[in-house]
């Protein structure tokens, strides 16, 4: 892999993220190879909001590779995040970590910190922005449960608008040719007009529906999502569908027999404890998969080159971003960056535009 | 060892019980021997409640042993625990380690945690139910401090009535012949009549004391427990009581010169200080041979074969139990399960009667 | 080393200082080499207070070794807290863990804990009382930074009244010969009397300054230490003065082409981001040096002569210190030991004169 860090999946070229797939299925057909490979090696987790799976996750990889695991998963009573700027924390973590795994409830941190860093830093959430790790785990998933990442039809149901990693793996399917999707959703809940521009920009089919029940019977791959309850605009409206979008086992039975269904977990009651025995049920092994795939990128960051790779034009501007949930307003020193995007000046950090 | 899990010790045949025994012994003996033996596995402290000292020695024993330990503390602030159930999070679990040691404050819980992992489940104590390693900490610790499990005359001192782990003790150590128990406590707080129905079944016998004074000058073995200023009828009575069941120097001038001092720790001032240089107090040692107890079960988990194991005979049911704090009221997706026991349907996870 | 524990960096010779440097900068250069030395060994850290830092400093030097690492980090919601004794936690643990790093709040915790225990203990910071292995991290950094720790012009900025590990690194220092210093703070927070007697009767030149800009030319040495704006005599005061103690580029300008500037960290804003890039800015490089630190402590501890090492006289005595935040008054059980200072009767644990 060319990139030194993993702050956007799509800074990732197809090619990287093939061998990081390739890598991954060979791990879990051969685990015991792997388990001193980063033997003398330590991961940092850097927590700074609570996210025990994703955490756990990340430190099983690590672990079962041999290597060794420091951090926290919860700043609030750490002197690592009494007044101290991002850069102090990662300037000394990245003197005892080789790899520092990030997350951060604010937009941008992951490559604010890169930018400071001696270790490679793989984003691991940074607020409602980006989790590329989870994208990730998705295509891994359908590669070796699909056996193709091509010629797909995709169903995506729940909350499409909030949900970042739909948007992330709508965006990397679209680049592989052949594949349709199908949403199913609420009008309040639908995918971004901006996912809808990409789409249409890589030829990919789509469209919508209103129930699970009169989509699923096309689909090769459902992906399924949490609804909050306080996302539909009244209870009234709530208790009114929350039914059509429940995946249960009576719905199972109108689908083709290699459906594959996926959901990133926690789930709440979107799919109903019956369909969990299922074989098209793939929610589970997904989890597993994750371990796999983060065990492949872990290798990977470790064995990357540490020289600079020619990254996407942009330029630094005395202007600021207005996004308030940007590491440029809450970490000050971080220089201003901005690429072009449609005529517009849009943040480098939270890749939000900025308004004339 | 048969066994797939270890939810509760009446489970594990007395073979296989001294098979762990002897297998911590040979580990006391000869640590290094064994400080790869777990190499490149993986074990899960879940702890729904948090339990330092018990994580604790799990931790450290799986790292004695050349393995990894991945887990939480405290689900408060996990995401692990945001509205998930028990299932969902131990197939996730399962996924990562190859062993899952739990602790939660629901009765029943690792039985049911065990129908649905791919792991085996340690219970590392459900509630007021089972604890099944400190009793086996407590049977290591007689077997090597005493050289027998036979024919000792075993003194309990303290709150009979609320602690499970001296009801469990009781219940293991009356399947050796010879043994005697002689009961130290108040009325309110003697030992429960179901234990001492086992006790006379077993044909085991028994006495009761009413202070240390009076009874330790005949007893092999003095188990010594807390007792709660609450469990007392009156803080009066308290006052009234409490020095004639606490160990000090004057009466342990009046014990066997061979006695061992047992207590499952934290003690608060059921022993004065004074009684620990002692060579007859045995109760650091005790939390010592609990580590190297937990590591034989580590080892012996490990490597027990997967595939399912006769069970006593039991019935699925429409009825519920009517124990509020059991995991089948917690978790409804649980299979409601009975057996038989003098001839009333006993929850299988939490052990209560089902009323008619 | 000779020394069972590191209670307080002045218990240490100067051939075990000297030695501990040496072995910190051999890891430094072949980290590789060490990357097993302490496989299957088990340190335990016991943070009675959170100080993620120094915890992170210390797990990472064990992780580095090949050894493994037990805790806790913040006991509030530990029953290793709960109403037991530090003794009996030290006596559980030391059974579990070859060596043991223990934050306390109380001052003399750490001394007293190695009274009951059966491993090495390491004061990682008893109050604000010793914290002897930042003392140790300077001093590894000013051995390979400088060169030397005689002859240096040291330079001592921010707040030296409140500042322990200040003082342990000037009466460390003050031991070399040829060292000068020069104190740069407002009166309020100027180096207590006790420290400038040291100074004294070891024949080092030292003087006082009022602002960095004065100062700054001469130093070998720049040490910051945060100034908190409640320690200032008054908000009108703070706002005057905290100009004159930030280091800037402008101040930089001034300094030696040699210099090395360091500072414990975290840092709040008495160093301006700007120095960071300054080569001579070294703090970053002080919190890697001190993982070397620890790494090279944990090696000599692990060898250590497990047998009692000749102690400063001292008797017990019946009297009470009277510390408030000394441990012989929390934990009642620690027998009270006194040693004879310039007449007086001090505290072994606390080092508090004993009023008459």
């Amino acid at each position: 892999m060319q990139a030194r860090n993993l702050i956007d999946l799509a800074d990732m070229s197809r090619g990287d993220l093939e061998e990081i797939i390739r890598l991954a299925g060979m791990i879990r057909q051969n685990p015991a190879i792997f388990t001193d490979a980063c033997h003398g090696k330590i991961m940092a987790t850097l927590f700074y909001e609570p996210s025990t799976r994703t955490q756990m996750s990340f430190q099983t990889a690590m672990l079962r590779l041999g290597g060794k695991v420091i951090g926290f998963d919860d700043p609030s009573n750490a002197s690592v995040a009494k007044g101290e700027s991002l850069k102090d924390t990662i300037r000394v973590v990245s003197g005892y970590a080789d790899l520092i795994v990030m997350r951060n409830p604010v937009e941008g941190s992951a490559l604010a910190a890169s930018l400071y860093s001696k270790s490679p830093i793989v984003n691991a959430g940074d607020g409602g922005h980006l989790h590329p790790t989870q994208t990730l785990t998705d295509l891994v998933t359908l590669w070796y449960e699909k056996g193709t990442l091509e010629g797909l039809t995709i169903g995506l149901c729940g909350d499409m608008k909030n949900g970042r990693t739909v948007h992330s793996l709508v965006k990397t399917l679209s680049k592989y040719k052949g594949n349709r999707f199908v949403m199913i959703s609420t009008p309040q809940l639908q995918m971004p007009p901006y996912i809808l521009e990409i789409l249409q920009e890589n030829g990919c089919a789509y469209s919508f529906a209103d129930s699970l029940e009169s989509a699923i019977a096309d689909l090769d791959v459902l992906y399924m999502t949490r609804i909050q309850q306080e996302r539909f605009a009244s209870a009234e409206e709530y208790e009114a569908q929350k039914g059509v979008f429940v995946l249960d086992e009576a719905k199972m039975r109108l689908a083709k027999s290699d459906l594959v269904v996926l959901h990133p977990l926690p789930r709440v009651d979107e799919i109903t404890v019956g369909v969990d025995e299922d074989p098209r049920a793939k929610y589970f092994e997904q989890a597993e998969y994750g371990m796999y795939a983060r065990m492949a990128l872990i290798i990977t960051m470790l064995q990357s080159r540490r020289d600079a790779v020619p990254e996407t034009p942009r330029w630094d501007d005395a202007r600021c971003c207005q996004n308030p949930r940007c590491v440029t307003n809450t970490e000050p020193y971080v220089p201003h960056r901005f690429y072009e995007k449609g005529g517009k000046a849009v943040c480098r950090y939270c890749d939000s535009p900025l308004d004339a």
